[in-house]
């Protein structure tokens, strides 16, 4: 195998981290399949993620670690973790039982944009209040 | 509003493109909601992508606009495009018909890395042989 089909075709788990040492992942909800998110990982968050089961992100925002619900109390409990073919990329099936985006939707993309462009048009409810999640679990 | 209210609760598209000018793009199945790959688009991928209602992406590789299936004959027909929170990723529910992966699969992400880690398993079956389909369409 040449090191590209290596990586593409291979079972060595060799995920590409960028040049600021993170990794895309993305969660979907294991039951309905709605894309919940997508956030970075560096070599920690992966790490604790893949041996504690409980997603743990990278805030390039707040530059730490960030295990998803530790402020809201709106956890994600992987069941899976699929790799794409350069392994640049992740896919967690996660378990929620609350909506998870910090603005108060199931999921980050509650908005649509047409196709031909103009104005994003909201396709989702909210689904709980971020404040009282916040103040529940802090 | 605030700015940033603004671009998480506001109707104007204003999508944040990354210090290499990209945003990540993810493709689902708009039919069975399987996530089919992820890429990256510049401003004029995203135009073309919105105003044609065909994916078109930035090979960040080739470093060039890539309309997806321009070799492969793989096209993705965009239905829908979903924006998150702070407008820096986007999912476009799209309709296929052949496998999306460059290297045979419906999907990239045919590999499963187990929780507590180890090797790399397939979860999927070829669905095409990429060295055809390239010569089919070129």
């Amino acid at each position: 195998m040449t090191a590209d089909n290596k990586i593409e075709l291979g079972t060595d788990f060799e995920p590409k981290f960028d040049s600021n040492g993170l990794i895309t992942a993305i969660s979907q909800d294991a039951k309905t399949g709605q894309i919940l998110m997508v956030a970075y990982m560096n070599k920690e968050a992966l790490d604790l993620t893949i041996n504690t089961g409980q997603a743990v992100f990278y805030s390039r925002s707040r530059k730490k670690l960030w295990k998803k619900g530790e402020e809201s109390g709106h956890y994600q409990k992987v069941k899976q973790i699929l790799v794409d073919c350069d392994q640049d990329c992740l896919i967690l099936k996660v378990e929620v039982d609350q909506g998870q985006c910090h603005v108060g939707y199931m999921s980050c993309f509650y908005r649509t944009l047409k196709l031909g462009g103009g104005k994003l048009e909201f396709t989702a409810e909210k689904v709980y209040d971020p404040k009282e999640a916040y103040k529940k679990n802090n």
